[in-house]
């Protein structure tokens, strides 16, 4: 049992102040409770929130932090990133997951929703430093039926040994311009059959839109329509280069879509996701911050700060309220993700974070949720499925990990 | 003297090895140099980076930071900032100044370029606490001579008392919509006369631009031109709203714009500043986080972030490369202010930032200036004018200062 005491806490967007007490990997009380516990946290100068969902990332790729700079999307994978990827192994892909996993539970993510190779290894990495995930078993066919079956057994393969403690399971076949559609419909398949999300890239930059016209003669959200594609287990990132009425899809079929702001910026993907049409037609929006190739960040917290002011910035300084990108970064994702996470309340996942209220760069407090989306919000604990994982700023065992992973990086690159 | 050993630094763009002593406020050599010194740094896992320069900034405005959320610029300023600015007073200005500049220099801020009310209160806040600043005497005559006569008396005689240590200085006539032409002109006179900087807001929505035209019957940049405002003194933030040959003008007169990109996409502005037509110029282009209550942070890191990817985002993927906003943010506003600040070489002043390599959010480093823009930059150390003023991450006196803001606060609010 763990003891929160004389902590402030966000229930729902109301600041409480009380005891938060866990049992096992719930939060079992709230409020003035008192029980014998045998670890107590002093929470005075701290804030409780709820752990924040980065639901689009590739972790293994701070591999790739700052290796590639200054180019746009296609040039950017096809000569830098891909060629690179060819030489992945597991064991650096484990590493640099693990890096991955401590810079965001450092920086208050408690889950995130990953698409890479090597799914094992990032499993491992999951386990051992005690955040949440939805892994995926990423493939791309190229259009081509020998590669297709090839990876399908792959992917089958993966899957099957991806059963791990507080994993999330998801199939993710890349995009349309890297997968057939026969590609995506097997996906359905596999995703149905063993009853996991289907994790994927849509709509991220115009090319991808022309092209798929061209090729197919019709839009790409009426063709994944038509194979089945759409439905509540798939999440889709980037959506930006959507129709109004692809929008309106999506959002009748409960299909979830991540908003990757930075990495939309980044890359110069030419346009901002329409959010207030998004909203309008009841899609799930979520927040992610791609991968640390193309952000070069993993941190929630200046991702849900580029995602309200790129929002105001397109549609108006009301347009987007801070509270909406909070609440897209925790309770959305916790319902898309069919987890009792996002939120602190009784018989709810103990996924909490504890903020310094004292730092500078946070003071005044007249509005928590304003100073956790814009100011700069210092994590000094984090609970993960009721076990601290960061204490007192600190993660065990994180200057060994970078040691160790810095060494593999230069034996990658030599 | 200070000697820094076992540390990298960045020379120009480039990654060095090796010890940097500094004697008085300056850096006095680099390399292998091994002196006796009273104090010595073992930089082993830092790097040491010259300090950032806001270069536009309400710090007082940390009293309104998260007080006047989602609303656009002027609603923002006439209905919350205005009405509650009328009743600041000395006291809680020194205590909001002081808290900016803690928050600064933990995120390896040396310097910053103010504009206020009550600058002898701030230059109070920067003198304990040992950050360098421009500070300004503000003012508005809402295009009414009298108001005009008795503000130039204030100015004159705040100007007179701020002369202190560390601090250079303007004057800030505040904008073309708030302040007359005599207004500006006068500004000039003033600036000449007592040889220091105007510090100025331009173009930065288009109804200012547009109400200008319609009222002068011309642009604005040509007017401030016929009365001689344009010169390598004048400081004009934001400057969004520019036609090319005003932008040509600015360039031709030596004068400086400060891109402030999160502020413009907070408040919703419309459009971002043409950077590339800037560098066409010749335009000495410098970058602020504008007031915490625009923002809601004054953190250096987090706007050159905002600050590359909105440019690449407008322009593409190439247009804008990280070494550009870290060379906006140290040397070009060293230049600008006449200082010699902003770069790790001998003779210069000893502004130093030590980040840390080992933190999770900075690994690897393929690129450390990627990494210092747009990954997450721990701040260990931070020396001004050859004084340590954050060591180990920790400002001496922040929690007793946060204290005793925080009831100020709460007696000015109620």
């Amino acid at each position: 049992m763990i003891l929160i005491e004389n902590s402030k806490f966000l229930r729902g967007n109301e600041l409480k102040e009380g005891n938060i007490l866990i049992e096992g990997n719930k939060i079992v009380a709230i409020g003035d409770t008192k029980d014998k516990s045998d670890i107590v946290i002093d929470a005075k100068g701290l804030v409780a929130i709820p752990g924040l969902f980065n639901c689009h990332t590739h972790s293994a790729m701070t591999l790739f932090r700052g290796y590639a700079e200054d180019m746009p999307l296609q040039e950017w994978l096809e000569k830098k990133i891909w060629p690179a990827e060819m030489r992945l192994n597991e064991k650096i892909v484990y590493l640099a997951s693990k890096l991955a996993c401590v810079e965001m539970l450092k920086t208050g993510t408690v889950f995130f929703n990953d698409m890479y190779f090597f799914p094992s290894a990032t499993a491992k990495a999951v386990e051992e430093t005690g955040i949440r995930a939805c892994l995926s078993s990423a493939f791309f066919d190229f259009y081509n039926s020998d590669i297709l079956e090839a990876n399908m057994k792959r992917v089958e393969k993966e899957l099957k040994e991806l059963k791990s403690f507080r994993v999330l399971r998801a199939i993710a076949p890349h995009a349309v311009y890297t997968v057939s559609i026969e590609g995506l419909r097997r996906s359905v398949e596999v995703a149905e059959r063993e009853d996991i999300f289907i994790h994927f890239h849509l709509a991220e930059t115009e090319k991808e839109v022309v092209e798929f016209k061209k090729r197919h003669g019709k839009g790409i959200v009426k063709t994944l329509d038509e194979i089945g594609f759409l439905s509540s287990r798939l999440f889709c990132a980037h959506s930006v280069w959507l129709e109004k009425d692809e929008i309106a899809l999506l959002g009748k079929k409960g299909s979830s879509v991540i908003h990757c702001p930075t990495s939309n910026m980044k890359l110069s993907v030419g346009k901002t996701m329409n959010y207030p049409e998004m909203k309008r037609c009841n899609v799930n929006v979520l927040l992610g911050t791609d991968g640390a190739a193309s952000n070069n960040s993993l941190n929630m917290f200046s991702e849900m700060k580029f995602c309200a002011l790129l929002q105001k910035f397109y549609y108006g300084a009301d347009s987007f309220k801070a509270v909406e990108a909070f609440r897209i970064a925790t309770e959305n994702a916790g319902r898309a993700f069919r987890i009792k996470s996002g939120r602190i309340e009784e018989g709810w996942l103990a996924d909490i974070v504890l903020v310094d209220l004292g730092e500078a760069g946070f003071v005044p407090c007249h509005d928590l949720i304003a100073n956790l989306v814009y100011s700069t919000a210092t994590v000094d604990t984090v609970i993960v499925d009721g076990k601290i994982v960061v204490e007192n700023r600190y993660f065990e065992g994180e200057e060994e990990l970078v040691e160790e992973f810095s060494k593999e990086v230069e034996k990658f690159f030599t």
